[in-house]
């Protein structure tokens, strides 16, 4: 059984690096206006002070637009400002002790790349997983080897909890995504690094749109 | 009035970049030994799964001995090992947005530079400053330019909390800096890096306790 009430279809993840020259908060807001229904703030390599400004600035946009914002890694700037949750990779604050610490109704988010770990992420209370890398992707060196469509559809058939895909992610093969199980997906490049960000969500939120009817 | 249940008198800062061949724990171990009482975890380079592991390590010997361990710039890793405090740079999340969301008997130490900073970071609910850098150092490259002993008397002279001054301080001058006003001395390199981690911290401890008995 899927948690419903949490809208994963298009996910935009931040990413600093990406070129632009837009601020990031009307990266974000275009985004949003394009379908986006939920926001990941991305920085491994600010200083805490510039990610809590900048997580300031973006729950600003986000709760205007009632939908929610996770802070990758940072469970305290996610405190700091009210965010909706938190997102924590392998690498992180173990799940189950994030968990602990937490407020109950704050979303969190796992990402995952085996059924194993699928499983004791939900296992430590995680809300919804991340799943990936799906593709190839040049936007997060560290990702790893590509898990594919196969293991995705896997761990979707392990678990009750939302999955959103992640990695290498774009508007040609989000559907493949949707149909292996994923109840959304998350992009990074293809939309906040994208000339134009609304058109860019709107093309993947289209494509979720479609193969989401189809399942 | 300096609250003085407070003891901040030989303050160890740990650097994983410090050469040495002997894991932290035994270092902490150590200076404890010599006489350390307050003793920081700071590791900006490391993932936070791997601060969360040290850290974990690190509050089963601080407890044992009774001694704080105060977590650098990371709030979220110290909530989650119940560490006994967080300290915050001026780069790091604001110090009254960490107050509002810390337990209230959690010590909140704050880095200061200045008057104008060592007030703000009183009103903003600071438990002790780190002032500095006192003296040149070269153990943490953004420590800025060395305010002296002058401007570390004068910050003394304005506020009310514990104060302890940083930055290239060992046994030779650490007795100045009590004069000057301090309640006590954080030393890194002059300890963590020694080759006699023990005697090292006795030798600041004893400078420190000559000083204090002579204010």
């Amino acid at each position: 059984m899927i948690n419903n009430q949490l809208n994963l279809s298009l996910y935009v993840v931040t990413d600093p690096f990406l070129p632009g020259s837009q601020p990031l908060k009307l990266v974000v807001e275009q985004a949003i206006s394009g379908g986006a229904v939920c926001v990941q703030l991305r920085d491994k390599k600010c200083s805490s002070g510039e990610l809590f400004k900048t997580a300031k600035e973006l729950i600003g946009i986000t709760k205007k637009h009632h939908v929610p914002l996770i802070i990758n890694d940072r469970l305290d700037i996610a405190l700091a400002v009210k965010a909706d949750g938190v997102h924590l990779g392998q690498e992180d604050l173990p799940a189950q002790v994030a968990r602990r610490i937490m407020p109950l109704e704050m979303i969190l988010g796992v990402s995952v790349d085996s059924v194993q770990q699928a499983l004791e992420a939900q296992d430590a209370g995680a809300t919804y997983l991340g799943v990936g890398s799906i593709f190839p992707t040049a936007t997060k060196p560290d990702a790893g080897y590509p898990i594919g469509l196969n293991t995705l559809s896997e761990i979707c058939s392990h678990i009750d909890i939302p999955v959103v895909g992640i990695g290498g992610i774009h508007a040609e093969n989000a559907g493949l995504v949707i149909a292996a199980g994923a109840q959304g997906v998350a992009v990074v490049s293809c939309v906040v690094g994208a000339d134009d960000v609304t058109r860019a969500a709107e093309k993947v939120a289209s494509a979720v749109s479609k193969a989401l009817m189809k399942t």
